[in-house]
């Protein structure tokens, strides 16, 4: 990785470990850039820093030319501001806006803010009259990886994200009563999308345009995040350039700058997590593969029924078996694969899980004491 | 709670904030010691740490008398040593054991080990011949709080736990080869389990008897934890008395003692979690209520279909309606209640969920960065 062999990297720093490819990174984001340009030169991308704060990967976003950087509460906010990013490089897309999140905001008027509820307009306008404000809509459709529900951020059930589209209206009286001008439009209707999703995020697009169409004071429209990776063997990678060519479509012309706020997307494939087997248990006919770390260094697995591909960093001769890979925490569902075809193990073998680069470490918890790790950004 | 008013230790510390009454973790101690001196006057309940290691609740459990601390992992273990618990006061039941795990363990021999596997006993064995050690059998039987999937620890499927049954011969013929003595046998098989469930724990117990006979050298026997407490209305509390008559039926002659490791039945109702409201939003025909805090605070309602019961702490006159209760992380399933029956609300009241004690605090990540919370302990 990066041209780093990382089973001596495990031996050297011990695991668990995740390890972040910074090349990648940039990779990621050039060609983020360049899709985005297909869809109208005035365009920007935005980092969605909850899916990985490290601040090597940060900085190298900065460094690579990132657009801005998005962020969904005042501490990430900080942070972003003490990483060197100007206040007009960040977007703040959060949800039930507290009386002590308002007052963060109000100190930062250059951020771009997305209100999505009509009682966080009040709260801004009630502080900070005169500013130019978004507002995030609920389109009412849902995309996501693989149809996963718990992905999906609109559409099947009502979500707790953003202003209804009926009472947009209302949302921009209210916002001008307040001396509030609306000149951002913000949705996000879902994580992981691929290409086989993309009729879907038109169906999402064409509603947004048909909404944006009524509003010409828009400054920019920002479609949100969601742009998926391959995550297993029979996922072909997203078509960005059909997902851009179908925004361009929608929203090429005019003046209005379009904003894309990927997380995943940028770093998730840039990130390992290695882990050591620590044991190798035959019970009931199954063989139980434990490991040095569990769903709490990464809850995708347990939590989201998403997989991160496991591969061995010592490949050994010998038949391919069924294994369970077991996490070392004490709750029974502490399982990063219920049954999965690896060649043969020995303890002390690191596992390699690809993919890990995105809603891993950020997510981490120290649940059973077994919380520590470390990470390693290569440049 | 505890003779305090909770909205004003909530206007004076902020939100988030768990705070626990040591009172009640007491009562709930004397109440398990009371029903294990009716399974035999050789019985000794440990507190099982992961479910909430604050410091005030560990000094407070251990000046009320209780016999012991069940830890899981070796910070966990050297935890337990710097708040003054004594190598014989402690039991340690981890899972997926790794050299470094045994190395920590070899360094205090007085602890009352569980190995949970051959690779453990052999681990053990090579560094600390001589040592007496417990092994932890899978009973194959689950049991758990209304049949939930996520908190039974044995029976519908193979689990990572435990040695089979069938496998114990083997085990204690390792252990002997390696000079280890078996002296103690585990079994685990849930977590929250009521009096509906006691004759699937009777099944459990039954085995385990049958099992324990056929080793003279027991020193003791650990019937782990899994004691539940009501989370709804409609849970009547478990029937402790009648455990402790089973327990005593099977286990109460000889000299082997009888130790039990409950962690929620000891601290879960200690603890309350309180939220300030911070929106309150119609959306498509439905009341969203915004809070401060999200899943990331306490994980049991979106991860483990848990309830925790929300009680606002300002009665107010009006009607009663259907709200959801929503989080403040930018994820579309971070809903504290999907639709629940709640007074009216406004902006500003303080919402306090019951049951918090366990399993909250001790799990809590810092996703979003909105990993900020106060632990309060009244005494």
């Amino acid at each position: 990785m990066a041209g780093v062999d990382l089973a001596k990297t495990a031996a050297k720093n011990g695991t668990p470990l995740y390890v972040y490819d910074l090349s990648r990174v940039a990779a990621n984001l050039r060609r983020a850039k360049r899709a985005l340009k297909r869809v109208t030169s005035r365009s920007r991308v935005f980092y969605a820093m909850k899916s990985n704060r490290h601040p090597e990967v940060l900085k190298s976003l900065r460094l690579a030319g990132v657009d801005g950087i998005d962020v969904c509460s005042p501490a990430e906010l900080q942070r972003a501001v003490e990483l060197g990013f100007r206040e007009n490089q960040i977007s703040y897309t959060g949800t039930a806006m507290s009386e002590g999140d308002a007052d963060v905001l109000m100190r930062f008027p250059g951020v771009a803010l997305n209100c999505d509820s009509l009682s966080s307009i009040r709260k801004i306008g009630l502080r900070d009259p005169g500013r130019n404000i978004g507002i995030r809509i609920d389109p009412s459709i849902g995309v996501g990886y693989r149809q996963n529900r718990r992905l999906q951020y609109a559409g099947n059930e009502i979500t707790k994200f953003g202003i209804p589209i009926e009472r947009v209206g209302e949302a921009i009286r209210l916002a001008a009563s307040l001396q509030l001008e609306v000149g951002g439009l913000h949705v996000h209707a879902g994580c992981g999308f691929l290409t086989p999703q993309l009729p879907q995020v038109r169906r999402v697009m064409a509603r947004v345009a048909e909404l944006a169409a009524t509003l010409p004071a828009l400054r920019y429209l920002n479609l949100g995040g969601g742009w998926g990776i391959p995550l297993v063997k029979e996922d072909k990678p997203l078509d960005l350039e059909r997902w851009a060519l179908l925004a361009h479509g929608y929203f090429g012309t005019g003046n209005t700058e379009v904003w894309v706020e990927p997380g995943d997307y940028l770093v998730k494939d840039s990130g390992v997590l290695l882990l050591t087997v620590t044991e190798i248990e035959r019970r009931q006919g199954r063989e139980f593969v434990g490991l040095d770390g569990g769903f709490n260094l990464h809850p995708e697995p347990v939590f989201y029924d998403l997989p991160l591909e496991p591969v061995p960093l010592s490949l050994r001769n010998g038949r391919k078996r069924r294994v369970t890979l077991a996490g070392n925490i004490n709750e029974a569902h502490d399982l990063w694969y219920q049954s999965v075809l690896l060649p043969p193990l020995k303890e002390g073998d690191v596992m390699c899980f690809l993919n890990a680069g995105g809603y891993g470490a950020s997510m981490a918890s120290n649940h059973c004491m077994r919380g520590s790790f470390k990470e390693l950004a290569l440049k």
